[in-house]
């Protein structure tokens, strides 16, 4: 059976043109970009175009600016801790969402229980965006750092990042956001939204595991994660990995050259299966904003059923989806970011997440319409509750 | 020109069967190990099979002994700023070696000078080796960890690691060992060597860059570097690199079952070649441990020249090598490594490393043979210095 896989938000395959762009990495051009002799300089010169290639994308000034890291979560760690670290004699306090990543939230947690710092929690709205006044009052004159997610991996929602970052700015405090979410489909001028720090990664743009992005202002103060041979300008030890730099630039350009009009593909997928299981599935509701969300992001709640029962049924019919996000999915407790955008544990309990790609068809859509009513149907009939969408929604 | 590679220490190409290994992980294979649908339940699955097959690899006792990382680098930071984090309570003693790789050396460094940490730093002998009644002599008290390098990236010396270890363990105090360039060619039985934490790299294996293994003893107590999704038994956060992980086990595999046949071939013309130098070229010294160093190294001294300006005119032949480690040849210090063993600056200007791999030909060493006497000649035509080897080695 092939698969239809609709978790893109999860991890995404490699694109054949990355793949290509990869292959000679391997075992030709296989240098250590730190090595003097031809096959070193041929990899450090292959490091510096990929490096200036993403430097262009995101415009960013300077190619030191531009981190390449081994994860996105490693990315976020450098930059909350490393802030932390260089930043902590002006103050110990950071700002953060309540919907943010994991590697945010742990990091932050990790922060207040071992190295004394404060942080707030800032709540969200419904739809779960961040109200910038919100952030205005939750600055204090010990604030170091601000790190809002750019969208959110479960529900799509995009916040005001501009905004946000403008406000961080006129108080003087870096501003990171998490843009793991975002490298394939929204803009990521880091000038334009005025961010001081950014990470993004190539597993969720059709590029390589393994592999991010840290954008670093030149004038921002942090402290590198990583020690060593003193790669990345000293900010990230650790010999280049070059194969998947060069993967996760090219799978970056192909994305952002790509993303118009691929955008306007995949919303038109999305609404063809949110409108859909609307039409043939009674008590729906779409989780997230209504328009400031990811394109390929459908999170909804199916009252009455579990979302983790949904999911598995619908792998029996060989489509691939989510109750929740891939990072967290170990755990049955139910979604931390529906439950911030005020909604109570049964609506959080049915979720369940469709993320589209590139891959992802009309009839793959289709056979989701197909299937998924039935299931709801046999789910509901052996379900102890029976809720109605003014009582969740209220 | 076809390059002659003798700069395997720096890093090794991929081999044949490693990216074969790896291939379908990344446009067909390519779920994320945290899924819980067949695509995610396919990679999980995989990932397990590698790490069972590192596990017996290495005699390790759990699973969870196991942790992947994003690098050698990024596994030596976790063993040392980990242990020292959970155990600071113990104590703030830490102590390593002088001929450490910048990896132990710079996160040594930044416990002292960040965390409030001693660290001592243990003399070597004149072929490179630590004397275990040193160790025994710096344990105090408040020491909470030792690290010590299997063998040394620049001049090939193998350490007493059972012996060190075992006076570490007589102390109860946990021993780390970086075992990067020790992967492919030694013992690295963990229940032999007796060691509680172990570093080893992809790299440096012919496996793909980007991807280490900390083995971490279930009885030792350690902070995770990286925090978020909880992955890899919640010490290193970030979605496994599915594809990578599986190249570093094949890796490892192929060269530990290889290495004993492989070995002998790489002395003969590690032999084959350091025999023809010191016949060819007058005032020539083998640096290092004269048997107890890794088959595929000799790090020489030619006296009266400069290694840098040996190694480029041996790159004019397509012949690449190296005049210390690439991870701190961007630097044109001497190397600490040949000071730390009582040699003099002249010394350690004058070296050259060779060091050998899977593709190294007898007509390979030839080629050397033939072209580095001339070489040598030129440069010293133009040398202000006229040493001998009994004033370099007094």
């Amino acid at each position: 059976m092939k698969e239809i896989y609709l978790d893109h938000a999860a991890t995404t395959y490699v694109r054949e043109e990355v793949r290509q762009a990869m292959s000679k990495y391997y075992s030709e051009e296989f240098g250590n970009p730190g090595s003097f002799h031809t096959i070193g300089l041929r990899a450090k010169e292959a490091l510096a175009e990929a490096r200036e290639k993403v430097r262009k994308l995101i415009n960013a000034g300077r190619e030191h600016e531009i981190i390449f890291t081994g994860s996105g979560t490693e990315s976020i760690n450098m930059a909350i801790k490393g802030v932390a670290a260089a930043n902590k004699d002006k103050g110990k306090h950071i700002v953060t969402s309540k919907i943010e990543h994991e590697a945010v939230l742990e990091t932050c947690y990790y922060l207040e229980k071992r190295e004394g710092f404060e942080v707030t929690y800032l709540d969200v709205d419904r739809y779960g965006q961040v109200n910038p006044e919100d952030l205005k009052k939750a600055i204090r004159d010990d604030t170091i750092l601000i790190s809002i997610m750019y969208a959110n991996n479960e529900i799509g929602t995009i916040q005001k990042i501009k905004e946000l970052a403008e406000i961080a700015k006129e108080h003087k405090i870096y501003f990171h956001t998490d843009a793991c979410q975002a490298g394939g489909t929204l803009d990521i001028d880091t000038q334009n939204l005025g961010v001081d720090l950014m990470t993004i990664n190539g597993s969720k743009i059709y590029g390589p595991k393994g592999v991010g992005l840290l954008y670093k202002k030149m004038s921002v103060k942090m402290h590198p994660l990583i020690h060593g041979g003193g790669q990345e300008n000293g900010m990230r030890s650790g010999t280049e990995n070059t194969a998947s730099i060069i993967g996760f630039a090219k799978a970056l350009e192909l994305a952002q050259s790509e993303r118009e009009e691929e955008n306007k593909r995949l919303l038109h997928l999305r609404e063809k299966l949110v409108d859909g299981i609307k039409e043939k599935v009674p008590k729906v509701m779409l989780n997230g904003h209504p328009t400031e969300r990811l394109p390929n992001n459908a999170n909804i709640t199916i009252l009455d059923v579990e979302g983790e029962a949904m999911m598995l049924y619908l792998n029996e019919y060989g489509i691939c989806t989510s109750s929740g996000s891939a990072c967290t999915s170990l755990s049955l407790d139910p979604s931390h970011v529906i439950l911030a955008m005020g909604l109570p544990y049964e609506v959080a309990h049915g979720t369940l997440r469709f993320t589209l790609g590139k891959r992802t068809t009309e009839e793959e859509i289709d056979k989701v319409l197909e299937v998924l009513p039935g299931i709801v149907q046999s789910l509901r009939r052996i379900s102890p509750v029976n809720l109605t969408l003014e009582e969740v929604q209220k």
